[in-house]
């Protein structure tokens, strides 16, 4: 494709940002870029001017005819973008980290994309999404919008049902990751992409298949070698993503299912264990945000070296490792129509027949020029099914509270949310999340006000 | 119709076999009943000496010509019945003991129908349904068989996708208390039936929505009256069923659900606080099976009085009010083809449509003699639609670990189920309770001897 | 209900009239009627004013305390309207003869309800009944709407999905003579409405089962009596419907079809042989339109005698016989919450699993205070599901077609349309009766007049 | 892959057999076959030893180290095969003749594989399909079925459902061909896959869209080009196939469809031209049969030369030119794993979510060594959703009927199918094609013969 094109990065400023331009540089012969627009709010001002810089350094050491812009005003960046991604994290590492602490003080999981705080991720997340539609309908109106702000698949939700912005498509790193595991763990080379993998189920929450090139499904093979805990791998294995902690399943449930789970499945399927540790860090000041905010000041520290100009070691060790490569993959192969096969979010059309036909799902897919081609899964069995449907149920609920700011319906996603055990005080929970976030929730603004009139406080642990 | 029927109840040593006469007595004008057999097993024989003599006695008292037999062979009492009713209770109420006492030690909820003990009862039950399907099959082919056995849902289902007996129709009490409550909320007298009802789920798991006789939806007006903490009628309104502790829900989420819940919500709703307070009883010696012995002991003392020929006032107390009277009804409506307006488990065959067209649902249905025929319900809003889907896929998954004595189907069961928090300590539990439970699982037979083998005892506290 | 009510009829001036009113005064113990509107178009002016006064004579005649109103101006009738039943006739019976004559010149079936005549029956009446609800929308939005104009199905279909007016009941007159049929069969008097009945597919295009009342389901038993060849009764048997040659069945056909067809089924399983006996009459001049013409004068002449103050015997020849009866008995059943069962078009929300969810579906309900509640029917079997899925499709492009306008829309109708063998004559067809029908067909006249220039005309035979 | 496989052909005598050599010998670097096996009945003897020999010529010409062998016992060709491929014709061409020219006499279309020709030839096939299945279950367990026999669909529909194989793919050489045309309208060179294709629906029933390497829809522009009568590329163009007469659509139709549509789908879309073109042949004894038996003896001359060995030029007017080297495509893919896109009839599990889920569609799949993997279609607009449901409903009753030998079943058949115009006549028809192919219809034996007592008779014209 000979179009030079005009990139925009929403939440420029992130530390993933150099492994975004390290992902355009390697894919210089397929994507000819003019552009690449860097944008983030002020309070990401400083941020985005370290990175920013950093990525022009990159650039220049790359030789190619990119220019970087840097700017706080998104809406001239849109201007007649061909590609958005997103990467921006409302409220900044701050709001994780109430996310990740105040359910802890209920004897709760806090998790960035799980239970209470994922959900208060969506709250905040979606109406900004919906926001940036607004202006790409005006300014780009045929761009597409390549989403990995979490949580993905309830942005991807959001911005396709709610936003109407049809070329959208949510990424995630987690299926990467499956790959390459299942591909070392049979012995392979991954870049042969020898296995043929059929992942299905929601962004943070799918199951896959494998078979072997010979025809033969390796599935129990590799829940034998990862999940026994006889095997040798199993033995070997260390955790397979930086933000979970690397508790085994039950291995006679992970069996039964005939599927491999996601790594985020640890949170239903050993909720007990998980939580225990999860409460274990919550005392120790070590929740993932504040060992990740202390990993990111490193990082700038390096960033500010005037002499950097390639991805550092240590940006891999911060958990999104893979997300930004992926954002550029998938650009490439819509832009250059190559049909590579990736496991994203899109629309589901009857892709997994136990969800609704219209909502999003995250499936392997074949990405063209038109967008992502699922290949069709099917049924799940019970087991699988069950709780798939009742994930994809929370979801639409969170999404609809955070698209309408209806309290009833924020009570209701924290009533059905698996990860939060409901109750009276789950209202207690949910009212100080409310307070706590005031700033990033204009939609919940009069109930949150009516809370703090009723002397609810956000209480800093 | 003119047909003396021969009427077979299994479990006929129940505590509620007097309702179960008055029952039949009340409706003498619709049910000429030649012959009732009470039949129990070795186990309950002295129950059945006392009520049966009971039993007889209400029959004689009523100058009814009807002959009642008491038996332990239960294939002498099947031939050419044309009912057969089942209130039997594998195991007795010890076995309810361990299934209340088991999980508390664990610090789950340990109740007869729901969670761990719930599954239980499944895995003792099924068996001996599928035992009693047999039987029929040989001995009266054309027999209906009406199951109030708990958990009536999936001994349904087991009935009719396992066994293949689809003149089979599962009872629950809980709809006709609910009729019983949104009258007297509206001020209507119950037996004039003024309100249209339609309940739909699962048993134990299912909502109904009103309408009063203009033609307006009176759902909501029901929900504030029973649900809003401010309304009068809430803060004079006491438990709605013996069993299940009066704990009000979170008045936001049933209001924003739009449906009216049943009782057994609450242990999914508010599950912290009904959890609290089961273990309180656990800790009190105060669970239900615990109570109940007590409760029976003294209903078998009132039934040794020869001069007892009533059902006593006493005997609705005892939580399973109504279940024998609603059995009696659908007898009636079927013999009589009275075309009653009943809520019953049976084939839903597309009437949730969020549901498998071939799982047994809990729907409001008319009975006619070739059986219930269900209204219409179509789909749930997502919250509930969701949390039924998961329900219905653990039954299934606890239906086939019941018919296969597959020990990874029971631990995935167990992994899903959502009152049984999931982790590796689930594992200890389930193998606590199939040893436990031993004399009544031989489906289980080998995982039993090996995990003795290893050392897991059953240990009561 | 004390309410007294106000009830309107479009299409007063309708043959039918005097069943209505019978109808009415046979329910005056159930319906008080305040006020009685009937309400015609100019072109019907002078029907209206003789079968008016022949309602006034007949409601005079019963004593009862009902004013009936004769006005052309629809507005003022619906003020505050309770119930308005529709059975106007756009262009009268002159464009049901044009809808009967012209495909016959073309070799095709000319038919009021099927094939391109049904088409055009619901292009011109499809505008109406939407300019009707806005009006209804206005002046009366809490009032029934109960239609009895044809083709029913697709009327009630626009109302529900275009029109938005959830109130509407979709009316036939075939169920009830099923039923009578039936009852007649097997010996019973149908007012003892003895067997169970359930009716499921489209306005006539339905099939239905029959159970005894001693639960033996006797659907094949009745195929037999109706279709075996050899059957005594099918030997004795006459036309079901007026309207629809006698001709039989292929017995074998319905024998595997294990349900009883519709009389209109006959279109489509002894498509050759109703083609014939169409086309035989379209020579002789003898369709059913000119056939009825000549009833309807008899029975006006009749009507205008002013000593005629009851309905005339005559009047059930004329095919309709019950529709206004049935209508009376909905408008009964939903004041007073009778919960009478009855076959009538209603929204599917998956009664027919095999449809569309949110499509119009002709089902056995019982009518209550707030509509109709269907019984759950699930799926059907191959053969009848496919026809129905293929019936339903052409119903859904009929209607986009009669709403847009849309040509293609109308030709691809057409097209699919099982009756109307396509080819590009199909278009010449169309074409005619485009240009033919074009007084009531605003939403094509731009098509019309592109066609009347290049030198389409209708020629009448 | 290394291994050297067993290939059998079933219905080796064809004159397809040289290019399905052609074929093999094309793909010799990725197909290392060992033995070639060519299988026929004794009708077919002389032909499998004409076209035999000449495979034979063709393999040595070629220096691959392939045996070819020919033979009459089709159980010694199947042990051990990896792949079996039928292109057999139960009857052989006379069959054909038959199924084309009975219903000629009944003014009804005679054609392959639609209509009335079409159901018998499934009558034929599906017994024999079944027979080669139970062999393969004892002599190549693990073998893969490709069949490209028609009814394709029914015949893969009855493999996979009925006979429990489940590695059976079917195959059409219709999508290739309008893949070749689609990317000559675009000026594009097939070779280059240019165009991105999907199709679904049923084998010879399918629909198709296409979007350029640009990512936009290039559907309509396709349609304009090939169905606008105006348009350049439409008056050059030719028949799409060749035994289907090239009739041109109804444009506005085809346009409104907003799909591409296959050849066959004339039959449907423009049934009175078809008809009158196939009436006409008929007349003129140049029915397609006739007119093969003549290639066909041409073919055979030409194969009896002792010095050919190559595919003669003459084959690809034969009508099913390229099935075979589709098919020589697919075992390649299979067993090198190479994913190659083709359009091919397998498993639906949801793919085309308006047909049942266990049914066979015909759907663009990637080629795995586990077999098809379909990209997912989701729903169709309602006119071409409700003609695939009736066809698919029709195909289920067809391969009922040839299963069961049911006679009822096959009358519904008939009844059903849209081509043949349903009515008593048609029983006429159905019954002398039954006793005209009583030789190859076995399970109908018990109904031939009662058929034949009274009376009915195969009349050759």
């Amino acid at each position: 494709m000979n179009k030079r094109l005009k990139i925009v990065t929403i939440g420029g400023g992130s530390s993933y940002t150099p492994e975004l331009m390290e992902g355009f540089i390697n894919r210089a012969d397929r994507l000819d870029i003019k552009e690449l627009w860097l944008v983030d709010v002020e309070e990401g001002r400083e941020k985005l001017e370290i990175v920013g810089a950093m990525a022009q350094r990159m650039i220049e050491a790359s030789g190619l005819d990119t220019k970087v812009f840097l700017t706080l005003d998104r809406r001239e960046a849109l201007k007649d973008a061909d590609f958005v991604t997103t990467q921006f994290r409302v409220g900044q590492l701050s709001a994780r980290v109430k996310d990740e602490r105040i359910p802890g003080k209920y004897g709760l999981l806090g998790q960035e994309t799980n239970g209470a705080g994922g959900i208060f991720k969506a709250f905040r997340t979606i109406p900004v999404i919906l926001d940036i539609i607004k202006d790409m309908e005006e300014l780009c109106p045929n761009a597409w919008l390549i989403d990995f702000t979490n949580p993905a698949g309830m942005v991807t939700e959001a911005a396709i049902k709610v936003g109407g912005w049809k070329r959208t498509i949510g990424l995630c790193n987690i299926p990467v990751g499956a790959t390459k595991a299942n591909h070392e763990a049979m012995g392979y080379d991954e870049n042969d992409q020898i296995l043929f993998e059929k992942f299905a189920g929601l962004n943070h929450f799918h199951w896959h298949r494998v078979w072997d090139r010979d025809g033969s499904e390796v599935t129990d093979q590799l829940i034998e070698a990862f999940y026994n805990p006889e095997s040798e791998y199993a033995k070997s294995k260390k955790a397979e993503v930086a933000n979970i902690a690397a508790i085994n399943y039950t291995y006679e449930q992970v069996k039964d299912l005939g599927m491999l789970p996601c790594p985020y499945h640890r949170y239903y399927y050993i909720e007990r264990e998980m939580l225990d540790e999860n409460l274990q860090n919550f005392k120790d000041h070590k929740t993932r945000a504040e060992t990740v905010k202390a990993t990111e000041a490193e990082l700038f520290e390096l960033y500010k070296d005037p002499e950097l100009n390639y991805k550092p070691e240590q940006l891999t060790k911060r958990g999104g490792a893979h997300y930004s490569d992926a954002a550029c993959e998938i650009i490439a192969s819509i832009h250059n129509d190559s049909r590579t096969v990736m496991t994203v979010s899109t629309q589901n059309n009857g892709t997994v027949v136990d969800l609704p036909y219209d909502c999003i799902v995250e499936v392997t897919s074949v990405i063209t020029s038109h967008g992502a081609e699922p290949f069709n899964w099917g049924t799940f069995p019970p087991a699988a099914r069950g709780q798939l449907q009742l994930m994809k149920a929370m979801e639409e609920t969170v999404i609809e509270a955070a698209v309408t700011g209806d309290y009833g319906k924020a009570v209701q996603a924290f009533t059905i949310n698996p990860l939060i055990q409901s109750g009276n005080y789950t209202i207690d929970l949910l009212n100080e999340m409310l307070v706590a976030h005031k700033d990033h929730l204009p939609q919940f603004k009069e109930t949150i006000e009516k809370l703090e009139a009723q002397g609810v406080k956000y209480i800093a642990d």
